[in-house]
């Protein structure tokens, strides 16, 4: 089968590979359509995962099942599904501990396109099929499904992780796709107040419809001093980092009151610290606590947040900002999440409607 | 009256002050003993809070009331008193969030020998009485009752940040008096198994007692290296760190499970920024949670804690190894908790048994 | 002053009475605006807290400050401000423990109308100004800002108590005005789907507008049928009862599913006892936890129910329907909530703009 | 295979069966020691679950593999194990949202000897090996060891349910091997007074043992009299209820404090309502939550609660009174479990050393 590879760190492109194996709790799908994320370009061009040859790219899309495994219950040839980034190993002792994500070892719930092929092909291998495929909702067109892959659960999960409650202060930092999501997902659990750090103006324009009600940008000067600045010296309530680097954490503590939390949803590839400012931090006793975590799999979750999308309480299309159509154009889709033109949010690519 | 007071950064001394007045909600009180905290030293010594003079030092202490405000409901003259390291003002909006101990500010529930002056006097002030005292258990002696201020709320404070649950294995850094509370609470909270990282030879004894199973040595190797060898590699659920400084946190990082917790209850006074690895911190996404916080203080919490040790769940002699009588032998337990004998883990002065 | 009493058990009416005293912590307040609410009515023809006489009604306005105490520190007279029908006392041990509606006993920190004179007089008493007021927002109005005195705080308690996450199917039982705030706060907590029980048409109405996706008549059947009709026999997540009476737990337990939890915040006036219905509650081991609580008070809770008001998250002006003016009309008002004609949800009464 | 099992309500005996067949995923093994539980007397006796023919009896028991599936990874033919009574199906969604005892539906992750064959036989089988099955610490004799299929994991979920915490007060309802397991759960989790309610000698004895600082009988009056007039009228802070009957929620309603929680892991099996008093239920609002569930199972169940027996933490022996030898006593066993002699706690069945 043809599939989009990475074929070694800074070069990525078509390949040939045999249609993958269904073991017998598995599904075969292939692609409705597939989605670019900015990790397959950390992937390629930043070695973020480190060298790998011919690794099937993609981790965004959604599906139809074309074969299930012998003790797959639920799903069968011909159902169209929702296919969430993490698709983890649910008898794991990390899964029953809750931690789900990193069933395996630390992370290891991410398979596509890190331990395993991901979904940039005819056809790709899903684990447990029952554990982490769901039905694709009628409502739900494949373009904005593709959103559910990773966007939604990503950015939603930052919502969790700092968690918001009614009438908070949200600081949101980074208002790419995922910060986005992050805007809606505090919104969507009772934020008075969403403060959005970031400046590109169609971002800009998606974060006020996600709830965002101050911008900051950091050409004015730092986010602490901006955000205290907003916030009568007073500091917000969490933090959602889904954006800048190891010294994002630094603001953040400065801006969050003692007993706020910052949740972290930010893949960090740069220095070898978090650097967590020990007067800020209460030298050490503010309770300002500090987490970061992969997203959340599998197939309740898919659900979940898939009834959000269906019932129209979550408009994912903001996102949707360049759709393509045919697997000739995934080339031309990731070359724009790499070069991220000013208009770009995430670069879609339908494949077939069925 | 008579205080024991820091004189300036570097020294510390008696000196003559005026007995407090009492407000509405307040009550003055009178020690019954009082102990010595390594807070003090490093008040005095290490100029930890900035540049004071005169303020009173103490605010480990059992008391008897002398006088109480006119609004003051619960207790009245000659009650004998727990007395909370941490005195919150309850209707703050921190109190009401759940953070009384940052009522007013970042660690501003910190009153005594801070804000204003401590107990290490003929007579200290106790603002909301009501909300900060307790009585004193007949069953419990003025000094075991000083390891109540501070030690055993601290410590087990360390235990609830890190979320110890039936069957976790805890690793404990430090067991000067706080980290062996952090191990009893690790202990009285359902771990398996606790590592405890330190060397005196009475904290290892007291440790063993507390429920310690495990011990490092920082003279051994690396902290995270002696804990993955005692674990098989799988590293612990849990963290409480109750000793060292800013790099212990790169280290409880390396030590915990993905989606375990690290919880700090220790006071951090040297380097400008807490590190945090972020290759062990899962890249930003290992749900390896952070937090640090003063300890609840208030009298709930002085009810609740005093039970353990009324009822003998807790037994807090252990800590008391260098015990003295009289006010005069202040300046000896002082310079003590300064020095650090080998063989010392607190030094409590009896002042009066009534 | 003037003030609107219960008589006894059955009559209300208005009598005269002196302005209550200011202690050193308290404030003395003038309505702006007051609203009726069922408690009142309770209260006064169910006997729901027994026999009294001259008990002045009340405990939903707002108000404008006219006097405060010696120790008052945030306000002043002349602040307008947001006043909760829940005003603890912030230093009982029930609030430590983080239940400050029960200060003092169980649902003793409802004060007004119940353990003292309401807020339907010339003159109303607050206990603990700092800790029970909250600036009433400019960009609130008088009318509106009546519902920020028990109907968002207890409904949206109701959300709280049944901890809806993302993407949750939720079950509202009753769409009164409480109701209806428990509909807003499940929608604002991320409920893909809320099925509310309800059939007046007002209320049919304002729900749609809060959220509410499905409704259910008690006409048409239990509400057990028809809610496992409508979640093809799987149940809800979570039920949130604001309305029925102690046979709606058997209904609630029946249509949540395993894991899912009840929260109610209707008050109970009738049977003797809440009947669980033994197999639905799975021989009591399906985890279908089932609790109820009074509203939250105090300041904190109406400055973080107040900014979604101001910010404009929630639109109450859908609850008032029926709006007066002048102290006059408030025997009128208090009519209507007594008969709840078919187009009521709440009658207010505009007394003063300043 | 020779099998105890349920001939029909009413009967038990031995019967002949076929050794059951191992799916992928699966194991096949023989019990080392088997205890017979008062659920199997419920079974047979009672017909809790209904009719059923020649369902061998039986869920608590360690064992050795003796076959494994192709899929299985983690253990192998001849390894010693410890086997939970419940053995969810990992990948459904009810476990993926943390409640793994109702995979499939309500309680349905109890299989054994309710779903499928039990494991009073020479083989029985164990769904998902790697998620279900614990090594058997060397530590552990096989005696103690089934103690953690049930008793210890259901006793203290008792705890959990209840939310334990330090210093709190705690009664126990029923203090048979479950109630007993509850005692040491909640001194585990932090209780300074353990009041329990039981009479027979042997379960008082082993009671103390486990931690119970006060006893209560039902024949000196009503539980809520007792548990106020020991706790000077305040109640307590948690209730687990592990023994009585549907009434025993009427009592410990009045027991708890507002903000207390009751956590009941008793299987009811008699009248059609739990019955809540709706005053001491605070009218609908009074914050004490009620609770109950089955105890969660699985691998790292088995695994955190296996090293708290094998770390010395819980000596579970004390529940042992009654061990026979050989597969013939195991009619004899049951007896015992109907009868419940006045020194009875468990009767356990010790088959084989290997």
């Amino acid at each position: 089968m043809k599939a989009f590879a990475m074929l070694k760190i800074g070069e990525a492109g078509w390949i040939e590979k045999d249609v993958p194996a269904c073991g017998p709790m598995d599904a075969i799908c292939r692609p409705l359509a597939v989605a670019v994320c900015t990790s397959d370009i950390h992937t390629v061009y930043e070695g973020a995962i480190g060298e790998r040859s011919n690794l099937i790219l993609g981790h965004e899309c959604c599906a139809v099942v074309t074969e299930v495994g012998s003790l797959v219950k639920d799903f069968k040839a011909g159902d169209r599904v929702l296919v969430p980034a993490i698709t983890p190993d649910w008898n794991s002792l990390e899964a029953q501990g809750g931690y789900a994500m990193h069933s395996g070892g630390m992370l290891a719930g991410w398979k596509f396109s890190n331990i395993k092929d991901g979904v940039f092909a005819e056809y790709f291998h899903v684990n447990d099929a029952d554990g982490n495929l769901a039905y694709l909702p009628d409502s739900i067109n494949t373009v904005n499904a593709c959103m559910l892959s990773d966007m939604v659960p990503t950015g939603f999960h930052g919502a969790e992780l700092a968690d918001v409650q009614f009438g908070d202060t949200v600081l949101v930092v980074g208002i790419g796709p995922v910060g986005l999501m992050s805007v809606a997902g505090a919104s969507l659990r009772g934020a008075s107040r969403i403060i959005a750090v970031g400046t590109r103006p169609a971002c800009v324009e998606a974060a006020k419809k996600y709830g965002a009600t101050d911008f900051i940008s950091y050409k004015n000067g730092s986010i602490e001093e901006q955000t205290l600045k907003l916030t009568s010296g007073k500091g917000v309530d969490c933090v959602i980092i889904a954006g800048g680097d190891e010294d994002t954490f630094t603001s953040a503590v400065k801006c969050v009151k003692p007993g706020g939390k910052i949740g972290s949803v930010n893949y960090l590839g740069g220095a070898d610290f978090v650097k967590i400012p020990r007067v800020e931090w209460g030298v050490g006793m503010g309770h300002k606590m500090i987490n970061g975590g992969l997203m959340p799999g599998g197939r309740l979750r898919m659900e979940k947040l898939g009834s959000l999308v269906a019932s129209g309480r979550v408009d994912v299309s903001h996102l949707c900002t360049h759709v393509f159509e045919g697997w000739d154009s995934l080339t031309e889709a990731v070359r724009l999440m790499k070069e991220k033109p000013v208009d770009l949010i995430k670069a879609i690519v339908k494949i077939s409607e069925n």
